[in-house]
């Protein structure tokens, strides 16, 4: 995952948007405008099409894919300050709320589980909250939104009455529930890799470790400022959200702030998992390294035996040079010898408890 | 244990039910009903069937397990906020307090030790508190509220005449007061494995030295909040706890920090335990290592002068072949040699101290 | 050192007062009631037979040694909160101050040396401060307040004529005072560790260090909520502290903070000195396994080539069949090949410097 | 990079200007004077030449070099306040902003990629803004903030109407700006030794994270106040700052917290890319040294049993003397007692999975 | 240097004056008197001499050394609170000021490089600041305040006008500034031992960086609450400080923070180090024991063919008895089978990377 922001270049204007690469599937926005008792949905080819506000109704355009031309586009359309369209489009921001007279800009982080190996991926979701209108931008094409439409179109009189501070609760509700699969996604990692460590210690496991570690931060790294944000919102939202809008609101702070604790929990497993495994790989070289040299140590005196009755020395010089290649017993009396000494050593090792 | 909650999709509406599995044991629930002067009990089959609130009467109902369908028609009864609903269901929420105008909804953790092989457990406990009413659900059948129903049955005014406030109080305090068993039991597995290391490390201390380090952390993350949450309780509750209760759950409030403050020093103690552990099995490992280096590195030498005397240079074909094998003192002479060098080595060794 | 305190049974009543064991000294208590010119002192033998208080008189009764029923007792005779009884009971109470309407609860510890092997001893020191009385419950006999009684004996106006405030901050500032020698003899335990380390590192340190740190985790646990307690003392005074006493008091604040920071910095040096012992120890270890390492890697090529020439190839059948050992100058080429090595080797080893 | 400022001897007069060091490069200023409709830019030779103020145009003098003289004459021209010009000479000051009645004063850092290997360079930027002028001051001729003067030329209200706010604004977001390309550059080198480290490690790449550290290290001493300096500025410039600039102001803080977020996630991923090369080297030396030491192990009871029949002991004295040596089959045997030892040995290395 | 203060007996009196050893160096005093236009200079034997304070003039009396009776009849003389002149006998204070009616009290350490080899001195310095009266307390002689009298003699309109306000300004401002040069020696130190850990580790640099750790850990105990002191002197002083020299204490705290930055960097900067030099070592050590054990591993097979053809099995008894001793090419095909194995495991540690 990468830590750092598209940026435009330093000393530019601020509010000044880049031209991006073009996006690289077609940017798709869907159009849903809705009241207590009517809803219209469309799926505009053009975003700038956008149907103008009709009093009463509550507007939603929530596009996927980025494009400097529409972003600026839309951004006329609906007045957007132009620092708050420079965070759409350098994607990378912070996540943060910020209060801009007219209208509100949220941009938080929107955690997944890319393919099939597990990595996680991450898209930045940015809202224009307006008394009338939503604007979501994602990076990409996903269902992400969809139940969200799917209960506006039950009609049910919370979503429907509730406005755009209801809609924007769910939209960021959505998104934050979204965090809690990636870190169960990553426990379940740590789980397997802690039964791997118990059982086998693997290198693997070092560099799968470091790889969640790296996850993890970039979590936090946008979890920790998800309870500020909210906190903000909730600081600079007396227009568009109710007092039963905040009750939610509070709920997902609180879900927020369980985010953030899980983060810390397993970042401090993995530390523990990490000293686990060193210990665990420490223990298994020490036990491999303790029976070789073990094996050699008794071995080495035997060698020297068996070396020493190998020496030439001429028996028929001298009745001192070496006399016992001459005995009767010679040959069962050095085997004898080495049996003792390895014995002996073996019994030393196993009084030491290194056996 | 479990660090994750059980938890809705993501997109759902909030406060919705999702439909659990069946709990495993047949819910139970224990009523009563009490005043200064009257004291009812009774063991509700259908909990949907509390009885209708009395006036001057204070109603406590004891829920153990979890069924979508009977919380769903207590909530209605009881008209409690579909939030608290949802996370009375979805166990795993953080300790926590939530004022609901016309109730107090309070989710705590109780630990406990799970069979006999030390464990540690964990179940949610929540309480809804209104002004007349109190209804406490827990995930797992136990006697766990039974040392309060025995205060009430002995009938003293201050338990009695306390309402909802104190009674809220009363539980929450028994539940607190359950995590200091846990801890001890904690710091007991903690002073055994201290004395195993200290006397004789063994790989199995890591991996429970892991697992308290995983409990700590689970208490941890559970124990952290319940300041916050008392004292969220405290600024809520003018209209639930008078006075002279509010000096109890100044009480409970020193429980938890004293509770903190235990989990903060027992993880300063793991850490402190894995370094002793560390440096213990280093230390053992290179006593080893030392002596059986030491043994092959004296006998070494010593083989080289055996195989040295084991050469077969023709000494017919020249006096300067190998004339030692034919010197009358040649073998005594050799051994002599070898006798000098392990000693030379012996005495080297311990003048530098490896000894 | 305990970590945890003498615990009553979740569940039970709150100042419930659980018969302990009886203590194993007998309870001994010192009475003294004075004004600026009169001084009345005495042993009591029940405590229970307190005196009555006299108007203008500050009474001041120092117990040594718990009793259920004389805690009882005292508690009805001076209208003592239950809650506050409980925890002078049930020592191994955190640090705090408690507001009582009529009284200030006070609980702090007093750490000593216990006997001659430096071992941290902990005891809990209760205050209750009533506008005209003092009761001070210590855990075991001690001269701990006699330099207290002797200054009261001198007359001196500053501590006759200051009331239970001033009195209270006597007793206080006496416990806090001890903790320096304490810690200073951790100083000096940690001091001679660092010189043996330097000198000669012993895996007997690591013990050692390990316990200072679970002294100094303990200690710490104790002193960090002090400052906290001081200013709630602070705040909730005003009837019992004068202006000139909280100069006083502010001394103590000043006090605590200077432990506080004393006990932080051993703990860094602790680590610190962790840190030096498994360097030295990996140094002298790498340096003994050097050493051997090379004296062995010297000795194997050498032994080859003695290995060599104590093969048994016919010389008789082929000239080709190791000719070397026929030649006039067999031996010392053989030999002179072996210093040719070895030199060789050592002048690699020091090249590198190995050596 | 220096963590340390240029300072004076302690002791002397607050605001002396102590003589240093003639600047290697001569001294460069460029003037420019604007208002809505016309600017002017020069570079003066001499900066003391600046010309005098005009009402309604903003003055920017931007000097590149250091020396006493010339800020002297500055200050006195100015009238800057002793202290501020002190900081403005001795370098190496910390990010802050000052409040000076009639001037802001902003120190603040500009890192840089120094040279093609990637070394980080700092120098510091004082800003002097004064409600008409501003003066700006760096340690090295760059084109820092030509894209400033280029946004001025072009002539847009925004800058050109903003007054010395607006430009304060402007010159800072650009610096602020110039961390990001040094902390991808650190990032970018983090990746480049994870994947050495994954691959093969290198002891290089401990030198390497060694620098990281320490240049993260010195950026987030000058990051972290940045948040402070801006706020301060925030709380201090009702005269400067309107409200639309006070937005601007409110994105730098975003860039800010956002390059400490960033410096604090480096920070632990070099941490944690430490611990991986830690277990990698480890790794990869456990890997040798368990092949190598098979090896020898395995031929060490091999040479045993070859030197046993390298003994001389003398057959023909008795048939007890290594009989085996007159066999017909005695040499197929001692070769098969090899080959079952050597296999013995490698089926249990396997079995035991060290192999 | 020493962590503890010199301390009295817990349980005397506050204020109590300890009777101190006498001071090595006999007790010198330096007293100044001066107004704008006048300054009169004197070195006191006696400072209980101090002249009797003339309106308008502002005081200044320096005495370097402690004793009790001096210090106690200073006190009367000044007529200074017991427990300020207590905290000037027993030193090693923390850092602070104290703010007592008439007067304020301050303590600050003073740090300077003590001798050539570096190491660092402290010595507490006691500053009694009155309206018209400053007096400073110093443990050792030293030239430590004399740029300030050379000051005071120039007759800048600044100090001499400033009263005691900006006397006391310019006394803490030196001390503090005197951090710098010992900060800026640990620098260098470390970065001596930065240079030796890359080129060649040595165990002595370890020492070396605990000594500096340590040093650290004391001046940070004393650099910490410097912050905390001086804005207590800012809320503390309407009385004492005006405005302009409200401007130069915020100078003050400004180099107090930068002090507290660096020393935390150096920290950091420690324990990199440390880490650098134990991959350093450990990587040094690996080096070694690979070649050494590789030169072992290639020898011990060639050894063990050696060996095989040193047996004694008699190739007359059978034709399967050894005969390679009896072929024409034996001994090349011994040699040519060593040189195979050698070459063998030369390629295989060269294709593992071993090598």
């Amino acid at each position: 995952m990468e830590i750092f922001k598209r940026r435009h270049v330093p000393g530019t204007a601020p509010g000044t948007l880049a031209a991006t690469e073009p996006p690289a599937e077609p940017i798709r926005a869907r159009y849903v405008e809705y009241r207590l008792d009517t809803l219209v949905e469309s799926d505009l080819v053009d975003p700038k099409e956008m149907p103008e506000a009709t009093p009463e109704l509550t507007q939603w355009l929530d596009v996927e894919g980025h494009d400097v031309g529409l972003i600026t586009a839309l951004g006329q359309r609906l007045s957007i300050h132009p620092l708050a369209l420079e965070d759409v489009i350098n994607v990378g921001q912070r996540t943060k709320s910020e209060d801009f007279e007219s209208a509100i800009f949220v941009v938080l982080d929107h955690f997944f589980i890319d393919g099939d190996n597990g990595a996680v991926g991450k898209e930045q979701i940015s809202l224009v909250v307006q008394p009338d209108v939503v604007l979501s931008v994602r990076e990409r094409r996903s269902d992400l939104f969809e139940p969200i439409r799917a209960r506006l179109r039950l009609g049910k009189p919370r979503i429907r009455g509730g406005g755009t501070g209801y809609l924007a609760y769910a939209l960021i509700d959505t998104v934050v529930d979204h965090i809690f699969p990636v870190l169960e996604s990553i426990g379940d990692s740590m789980e397997d890799i802690e039964a791997s460590l118990l059982d086998r210690p693997d290198p693997e496991d070092v560099a799968a470790l470091h790889e969640l570690r790296s996850q993890l931060l970039v979590i936090r790294k946008s979890v920790w400022p998800l309870r500020d944000m909210l906190s903000g919102l909730y600081r600079s939202s007396e227009d568009f959200f109710n007092d039963e809008t905040r009750l939610y609101l509070r709920d997902v702070v609180d879900h927020a702030t369980m985010a953030v604790d899980i983060v810390e929990t397993l970042r401090e497993m993995v530390s523990s998992l990490m000293d686990l495994y060193l210990s665990s790989v420490s223990n298994r070289m020490n036990e491999i390294m303790k029976v070789l040299t073990i094996i050699a140590t008794i071995f080495i005196p035997l060698s020297f035996v068996a070396g020493l009755y190998g020496m030439n020395f001429d028996p028929s010089v001298s009745p001192l040079n070496m006399p016992e290649l001459g005995w009767y017993w010679g040959y069962p009396f050095a085997l004898g010898v080495m049996a003792v000494v390895a014995l002996g050593l073996l019994v030393f090792f196993r009084r030491r408890g290194w056996l």
